[in-house]
């Protein structure tokens, strides 16, 4: 779809909704005031793990502003088709996590919500709580849970990534009762592979529960009507699947929730339909309009971080450097319900690279906390942490320059995931070869020389696919607005202008991108997966192409021209050659849009339905140093390498992987939700829970490679996940090159650092 | 479009609206409640004619709770692209009108705006004002405003109406100065027809200026932001006028201006974007929500009612009945800004009927009153009740039937029409016809016997078209959802549902239809002239066909077979004689709007710009008597005969030719506005003027004619504009059949009538 000399592809454009977002004018859903609006506030169960015995209401609805005390039996929530109770959002008899909301309070102020929430006097029965994935395996541990709750939920794993979607095959083990999943991929003879290879590496990792870290904690308001409609006014990344969740709890037919889309201040995976359905139920039970917007300690206790893992990871080559093979075993511990990324975190560890043999077994196993969500290219960090180490512990092994080690070995068009799925056309050996390339990998010995460390790390990602649709109408001022049921995150409605402004030879700001609601939108999945831009582009550059058309054909018959004589730009058609003959687009606007007139209104319609996923590749590079005494890293450059296809705003592109960087610097370094033995949270403030700041960031350098994929606008990729991916390994290989210390825990953690610092030493 | 078996057309349904219209839930403009939200009143001119030379705020101000007086100079009023100053919704030094608001008050509530007007000192300089049509005309009386104002404004008389859009051919007369604008038709030798007539008849004609009577007030919500953007919540028709109007007065591009469609309640063209420039500029000018809902003083002297006329019209004919000659001359007698239906009004008047001679002579006047505005049919009711009543008499001194007379001489299909276009196919005939083989007619001599009269009279309105364009969406449930751009006055939405679900082989309940907000919605025109059906109809006929299309082609790919061999009803798609192979509307959605999914999300468009109108005949008939000592008539019975083409709902059909009757039997006996000699109004509320309340409306009996339209929906035209138009007519007739007086002054008032039965008597 490249074009001879684009005018608005592949410039850097300024976001469109920057002035609100700059100025702090934007509205997000805490700030929407409606009339009889009242504050929901949860009662976090106080234990991790018990039965609630009772819940006495009365002396909270005897506060001043308190209207309502809602219980699990106090909902409206639909039965299913089959007659039993559809999923309460309240628990009924059992509170499986420290915080958990077993009832919420309704008030005309915040202040008598939170009075309320205090007052509210819960019965529990204390029960064996766990947290610890050893003790949650344990045949004879405590149960996460003592009432079985609904199968494994794993819609929004996949609404990320095509793989997860696919079924893992073969047996199915005995496992024990906290064991939620299972996967097992296997290919050749991991014996004989590791008997044939020179050198092997085998680490075991762990990583902790991480949170997305949105600065907006979550928040809906639900506006009920008394004939049974509700708007919901929610930040989420999910407009249509919001409905459905909606819907489906509360038992209305579809039509009868229109979901807006809010501004989203942070999503990051957070933001799949968490808080919209118990929010809904509220505002239905009472007929008032609810607003519940966590507060951060709320957020941290009960939202959906991302599961900590323990991975144990071998891997087997020959002496040139040919790996032979791979043997793994991941744990990942989600919450009290099951749910995580398990599959596409084995899926990708033994990914990346040609691994002739290969044995990997993986295991869910829920703990006494909040369900695991998505988190920014969910499973791959984990997954990518090992692998990423061993390669890079293999390379030192054999002798090998890492990086070469690498290109040796990696995966390109036609090469088999464990699952059997081959990679199509990928970047993966062009974007190492890109870094390679760069001054910061050819001047690592000078790096060293200086007492630094120069690690690297692979990070790459399926990418999504979901069909779309998306509209392009003329406006009666000649300008066009973009009609999408997508979610903008991170810049795509700009991106969307470009496609559509680059069909009529105009400017991105001449048009508008409009998000419609759930009653009148086109359908376009979830915001996540590093998919928008990949498949709802293509429907934008369809339907704005089909707008073209609508023009030219309207200015043909007006001009009494062929199609083809016709040429289109500063919003006027003309015939080529023919300076006088020319329409303007507010001029066929007047022509179809009026009173008696003869055109039909231009309104392009595009769908796509692309299936072949479009895989996107970073390679990263830090320099770090280590203070030797306080074992404290400081990451001083930082180059991030990824084939993006085409950036069809640089800017953009450049932006998503400065944040992802960020992110990853965050996963090696600084974040994890601490528990303690009794499941409880011990980080669940921003002033325990570090992300990092502007000034724990280093310099970041972006080299964009451009291998196109076949189905995306202009050759794009999703560029939104893999940036995110491969924070720790880049930052612990850099550690391990400055140090001689291999660290296989994240985040690294300065004792932890300095006393392992000490140890080398002392060796 | 007819098919064999409709399931959905053709059937009597509810309005899908009905559940919050007769539970008194819907919410309308003025129940919306925003935080910050400001009420406005506007402060009335004291004098129909004035200099205004000075606005003292400065008291009004003082009150607790008033926050803004607005002038003239206050408001963001944008500079046209020439540099002049554009349309400002207040006047800077003079008034025009009694009650012309010239300044707005903003105030915290309802009860400080109102002491906020009473508080604001405005000093005037009182000039002559003018209302009657004689004075107005004198070319020595006063002007009706010293500052020239913007040309004539003919856009929303265009938006009724395809004749007007054609502009009056041939000389201009040197006219007096309040005369704004004239039409001249000429046909064939005049004084010739005469002398070749046997009989002529010679009357003239009086009709008040008449409000639309809606319930609703003018009211609108418009709540800014401060990046400049604007939303604007109204009881408009005219989405997309509307807002085009407002952005070009507060001077934003088009897309800053999002307007939602609010439920109207009652327009009948009375809502065409009248006062939301002002509640716009207000809100910009304060940076708050602003509403203004008028009461209904104000609704009555700042609206925008049909324009009083004064007709004279004489018709010859030949002793068989065949016409000879039409001689007219017509004054419409605007408010003090140009604008009527002068253009409409002379070729309906001259265009029910073969005229071989014809000319018609048209002016319009400004007077010191409101601006006219259309009204259901904008000038077919004055010109139809001149050549109706002429034709009536007409009758009478040939000894015929009139109906008979009416028969012989009705226009047909190329027929021309006093501008010279010819009719196309029309039901005019037809409906005659059927009106004649109605009980009601045929024992008209029985009527007589027992002291009443009956009379009939022809209304026919020549439509509008407009290009439209309509959406249908699946959804996840299966169900489909139409998106349009079309304001529902009437229940067309749910007419909508009906040609939709006829696609699908489902019942109208399974549709939802959404008018989307001008940020999303599809292009459709405003809500009058009889058009939405028949253009927005087929847009939505396309549409859903289009979805249809689109699901027999992935039901095909799903089932493994030939689209010519499916069938889609209750929801499932089946292979023809294979019961086993069917897949669900439901799994359609699922295959098509999931993560992965391989087929495009079902989206259906259709586009439609029909450019030949369909034009509708009604042909009515009453039965009266009349009180010889008050004067006071009562109508005991009447029959609507009406070609509508196909009654897709049969039950909205008739609703709206009910609503019409009763309208027009207004217009025969109650409505007029009454001015005094100083222009200033005497009939400003519900207690003053009348419309008629539900016991002055007799049973209706309502006869549907079906002469398919070519592009209607189903052969169907627009049925809102004839039953409104004969009322006036048909009553005056039969009063005259019931009494012998002519009465040629409408609204008929009882003391008029029974002076002139007085008179009649003493004859």
């Amino acid at each position: 779809m490249a074009q001879a000399a684009p005018v608005a592809v592949g410039k850097r454009t300024k976001r469109l909704d920057a002035p609100e977002k700059l100025t702090g004018q934007e509205r997000f859903t805490g700030d929407l005031r409606l009339p009889g609006r009242l504050i929901a506030r949860p009662v976090g169960s106080a234990y991790a793990h018990a039965r609630i015995t009772g819940i006495d209401t009365a002396p909270a609805l005897a506060i001043p502003g308190v209207v309502a005390v809602l219980t699990a039996a106090d909902l409206p929530i639909a039965t299913r088709d089959d007659g039993s109770p559809g999923e309460n959002p309240l628990p009924t008899d059992e509170a499986t996590y420290a915080g958990q909301p077993v009832a919420l309070v309704l008030a005309e102020t915040e202040a008598a919500a939170e009075d309320g929430v205090a007052a509210v006097e819960v019965d529990y029965e204390p029960l064996d709580a766990v947290i610890a994935i050893d003790r949650a395996m344990d045949p004879d541990g405590p149960r996460v849970r003592l009432i079985e709750t609904a199968s494994h939920d794993d819609d929004e794993a996949g609404m990320h990534n095509a793989d997860a979607a696919q079924e893992a095959e073969g047996e199915q083990e005995d496992l024990p009762p906290n064991v939620s999943n299972s996967v097992h991929f296997s290919r050749g003879d991991v014996a004989a592979g590791f008997a044939a290879a020179d050198k092997s590496v085998e680490l075991t990792f762990t990583s902790q529960t991480v949170h997305q870290g949105y600065i907006e904690t979550q928040a809906c308001l639900a506006a009920p009507d008394p004939l049974g409609n509700i708007t919901v006014y929610t930040s989420t990344q999910a407009l249509f699947h919001t409905r459905t969740k909606v819907a489906e709890t509360i038992g209305v037919p579809l039509h009868r929730v229109n979901v807006i889309a809010m501004p989203v201040g942070g999503g990051f995976g957070g933001k799949f339909g968490l808080i919209e359905p118990i929010v809904a139920a509220a505002a239905v039970a009472v007929g008032r309009p609810v607003l519940l917007q966590y507060n951060r300690m709320e957020d941290f206790l009960t939202a959906n971080p991302a599961p900590g893992c323990r991975i144990r990871l071998k891997v087997g080559a020959k002496a040139d450097g040919t790996i032979t093979a791979l043997d793994g075993e991941m744990v990942f511990q989600a919450g009290s319900v099951a749910g995580s990324p398990l599959q596409i975190a084995a899926i990708l560890m033994g990914g990346y690279y040609r691994f002739p043999n290969l044995e990997i077994r993986g295991y869910e196993v829920m703990t006494n906390r909040t369900k695991s969500g998505a988190y920014r290219a969910p499973g791959a960090q984990q997954g990518s942490l090992a692998i990423e180490s061993v390669m890079d512990e293999l390379a030192r092994e054999l002798g090998m320059d890492p990086l070469a080690l690498r290109l040796h070995n990696c995966v390109v068009e036609g090469d088999q995931r464990p699952n059997g799925a081959a990679w199509p056309r990928i970047g993966l050996k062009e974007t190492l070869e890109a870094l390679q390339k760069h001054p910061r990998w050819q001047g690592r010995a000078e790096s060293k020389a200086r007492g630094r460390g120069v690690g690297i790390a692979v990070g790459g990602w399926p990418g999504g696919v979901e069909p779309a649709t998306a509209v392009c109408r003329l406006d009666a001022d000649g300008k066009l607005t973009v009609v999408l049921g997508s979610v903008d995150l991170n810049g795509t409605n700009t991106t969307f202008a470009q496609i559509a402004a680059e069909q009529f030879g105009m400017g991105a700001e001449d048009i508008q991108v409009s998000t419609a609601s759930t009653d009148a939108a086109p359908y376009a999945g979830a915001t996540g997966g590093s998919k928008v831009t990949y498949t709802v582009g293509p429907a934008v550059h369809k339907a704005a192409a089909d707008a073209r058309q609508q023009i030219l054909g309207i200015a043909a018959q007006h001009l009494e021209a062929a199609v083809e004589d016709l040429e289109l730009a500063d919003g006027v058609v003309r015939v080529k050659g023919v300076p006088t003959a020319s329409v303007s687009l507010q001029q066929i606007a007047g022509m179809s849009m009026t009173f008696g007139g003869k055109y039909e209104p231009v309104f392009g319609r595009g769908s796509t339905a692309i299936t072949e996923s479009a895989p996107g590749f970073a390679v990263h590079l830090a320099e770090v140093s280590v203070d030797s005494l306080t074992g404290e890293t400081t990451v001083h450059h930082y180059v991030a390498a990824q084939d993006v296809g085409y950036a069809i705003n640089p800017s953009a592109v450049e932006g998503q992987i400065h944040g992802g960087v960020a992110q990853g610097i965050g996963w090696a370094l600084y974040e994890g939700m601490a528990y303690d033995d009794d499941a409880q949270l011990l980080t669940a403030s921003l002033m325990d829970y570090t992300i990092p700041k502007a000034d724990m960031i280093p310099p970041i350098e972006t080299v964009l490679v451009h291998v196109p994929s076949e189905h995306g606008p202009y050759g794009a990729k999703g560029v939104g996940e893999p940036p995110a991916i491969p924070g720790a390994a880049t930052v612990a290989n850099a550690i391990r090159d400055a140090t001689g210390v291999r660290v296989t825990d994240i985040p690294i953690k300065p004792e932890v650092l300095a006393r392992a610092l000490l140890a080398d030493a002392a060796d």
